[in-house]
């Protein structure tokens, strides 16, 4: 590695460093942070927020970019110094357009907004929240402004969380998936109902729920030397280094299954960050590349992997090993059936596979009218209920089931959601390569043996670290680009079969 | 408050800060973060504390520092300006003296000392420390230089953690008490031994010293909003703000009273951090003032109030409803003198309050000794062990349990182990002040009555955050200097009784 690479390197010691200790500091807030600390975190956080972004963005790194891009003109685009010179290069340019006076305003509004939106959810008083989102929004705004965008405001917030995709883009996917589901989602309701009664009328003890998510986390090739799991309101994933790497998870008496998935998606999510290369830490290629990447390892393993009938042919009878009483009088079919059932909800997090994206439509339409002022931040409760009734045919009775439900917009996530959706789409593309490139993949669930598509993952998409976008990486990859089909292939496949439909 | 100083506390904000994100993250090392975390979060620390370091040592804090002098110039001394003022003087004095570059040698140091400590005291073998050690030592000697000193070097170093003090009176204060203690040490070995088998011999559920010690907690004032307790190898008290203060314990079966003890030390670290002022947070002037003052906090709580009998009088029928199989059969005088058994201990943190100092005498003796060079390094553990067959009448068997068993040095903690004898000089003085101005003090903690006690100390010692040293704060207070008799009447009465001496 030439010198003028090595002094960059170095001097992307602490933005890096500072920012891995506010990811310390956040993941303390959510998990174990008494109530009262609240203002003092908020500082801290402003701090090394603000800091990391005075460091990266300043001339001396300017000027290190500079010499580095010089040395390391003419080499492989995919090599380690070049892309290393080419990650930084877009997010020096992406930050230095964002003031650190923004910066440490932001991480102010969203450090008391994420408070005060606790509070509002608790009491499920969107009022509570009202003047902090607001406050939110306006940052946002700016932000877009500052960032800059051609067609809509929303492509610049987007573009932070997935490079280079725009909202016309986006819409554009989303309309062929909402076309493509249609009929399934029609058809379902149609179809024989379910009968989930001995889950939701049976209490499972939550110890054993919190052991059965130890379980899956270990056999998936999650590792407990290089991570944690703990137990939080919004589970969420976080890491330090690829060295530490923190899942969470929420434990629910008659929702067992909802912690298993949840761990099942947090520990993709972690196996990304734990398949990071060790040689890139402290560098900025290390972690994932993009949310929707991100999302796309999540989902796969919650979903793809974790609804397989192989995969609950092992399971099931270590569940019911694990909850003999509440389990003795229920055959494998009308369990596996049960845990798959696919019924409007009113809360994004619980929503089964088919219809999640339908709570993803409401929010991407919902943030790009806010952005644009279409959409008033007091009317929002009242436009969430009428997104609800449009694409799930039901009307949430409070806020705290409806608009104040997620985390992200008190966390000043603007932007974000839509990458739920693009994992969605991806992790179905790359299951499907996955599939063919690895015979008697799901035959191994059966057997607990995940390491075939772990070692997949981690080659295909894991040792890059950063170095590519979503779509890079795809047509590298699968020479595909993102498309709506493989996902909707997949959902009628195992909809169909599940709801026994034509 | 004046422009001047306005400006100074502003720009203060930023190495306070990251001092309190390092603290969160020290916290979390010792507490939380999985194995592999370590490098990383080395990396991490050194970045947060090199910047704080830098940041306040720079010539901005210097200009604005003066500046700050100029406009407090004429308002007492006592006043929240004028102290906020000399006290970050006082610190800047300090932390300009020592070049960067050593404090870098002292992390890098100090970072490679704590695992070769940890390898040493694992494998019981001082050779794999030595090395260590001998550069450690090296490097205080070096910082007492730059510190400067009249006497002894050893006053530099003391200086950091005690304010003022000086070996030379440390040396006379550990005499008296030296002196004082040797005929109770002697009375009580001549004594008859107290039976402490069902202690030691039974097994005491650790969930259930776990709540037992969230209820002492509790009623001693300390807040959970404000807090929490989790469980460590060390126990240790951190804080973030005034308004997030956290404590550890550690549990360990066959003594349930060690654990109790332990939550009331930290318990009493807390209390001082709690009652620090709200408008003191995020200023030099927050927290506790001087680490014997601090250690005088966490030592009444332990022992003046832990180890009396109208505390136990109030818990020793909760303990045995808690613990009803351990303690059906014993009754109340054997149970209290049991957890007041005196008895010469290989291991300070383990020791009884009369043998205690001798623990901090030893080290004192060889700290002075390796400062001066005239003990090596070499011949650390030969010098350990004959002062404590000196001071304790015990050989230990081996490194771990002998030189090995502090974590102080490897840190780089060198004049530090005096305060601990300070603080229960100070804790003795203290308590005995309180007890002449609150009557009943002692009759209210059979009922549990903890909050006379507390509110003395917050408005003696608390509520001055960090203005006053340890003997401007006695003297102010108390009208007294730091001395040995009150420690010496508060033992031979206390043990005087439990031993039945004459």
């Amino acid at each position: 590695m030439g010198e003028k690479l090595e002094q960059l390197k170095t001097h992307l010691y602490r933005p890096l460093d500072l920012n891995y200790a506010a990811a310390v500091l956040g993941w303390d807030q959510q998990v174990f942070m008494p109530p009262q600390g609240t203002e003092a975190r908020a500082n801290q956080l402003a701090t090394l927020s603000g800091m990391a972004h005075e460091i990266f963005t300043s001339e001396k790194t300017a000027r290190l970019l500079e010499a580095a891009e010089g040395e390391v003109a003419g080499l492989d685009y995919d090599s380690d110094e070049a892309s290393l010179v080419r990650v930084t290069r877009r997010n020096f340019d992406l930050q230095t357009k964002i003031p650190t006076e923004l910066v440490v305003r932001h991480s102010q509004a969203t450090s008391k907004g994420f408070t005060a939106w606790q509070q509002a959810r608790a009491a499920s008083d969107y009022a509570q929240f009202q003047d902090n989102l607001a406050e939110i929004m306006d940052i946002s705004r700016e932000r877009a402004e500052y960032l800059g965008y051609v067609d809509h405001p929303y492509d610049a917030l987007l573009n932070q969380f997935e490079t280079g995709m725009k909202a016309a883009q986006v819409e554009t996917l989303f309309t062929a998936l909402k076309t493509g589901l249609a009929p399934l989602v029609q058809a379902i309701a149609a179809a024989d109902p379910i009968d989930e009664s001995f889950l939701e009328k049976r209490e499972y003890d939550l110890e054993r729920q919190w052991d059965f998510t130890m379980l899956l986390l270990r056999d998936m090739g999650y590792d407990f030397q290089r991570g944690r799991q703990d137990k939080a309101p919004h589970p969420f994933t976080t890491n330090f280094s690829s060295q530490d790497v923190r899942v969470t998870t929420r434990l629910i008496k008659n929702r067992p299954h909802s912690a298993f998935f949840s761990s099942l998606h947090e520990g993709g999510h972690a196996l990304y960050e734990q398949g990071s290369p060790q040689k890139f830490d402290r560098t900025p290629l290390a972690g994932g590349a993009t949310l929707g990447l991100h999302e796309s390892q999540s989902r796969m393993w919650e979903n793809q992997v974790g609804r397989s009938i192989p995969f609950w042919e092992h399971y099931f009878p270590i569940m019911r090993a694990f909850f003999p009483e509440q389990l003795a009088d229920v055959a494998f079919e009308p369990f596996y059936r049960a845990i798959n059932v696919v019924k409007p909800d009113l809360i994004r997090v619980e929503a089964d596979e088919v219809t999640y994206n339908m709570h993803i439509f409401v929010r991407f339409e919902l943030e790009k009218d806010l952005l644009t002022g279409a959409l008033k931040v007091a009317d929002v409760p009242e436009a969430w209920n009428a997104k609800y009734r449009e694409y799930l045919g039901i009307t949430p009775p409070d806020d705290a089931q409806g608009c104040l439900q997620d985390v992200h917009w008190s966390s000043g996530l603007v932007g974000y959601f839509p990458t739920y959706t693009l994992g969605n789409l991806i992790a179905a593309q790359l299951y499907a390569q996955a599939q063919q490139d690895l015979p008697g993949l799901e035959a191994g669930f059966a057997r607990a043996e995940f390491a075939p598509l772990l070692n997949w993952t981690r080659e295909k998409i894991h040792h890059h670290g950063t170095k590519f976008t979503a779509p890079e990486l795809l047509q590298r990859e699968l020479g595909q680009e993102i498309s709506a089909q493989p996902l909707l292939d997949y959902l009628w496949a195992r909809y169909g079969a599940i709801y026994h439909l034509k």
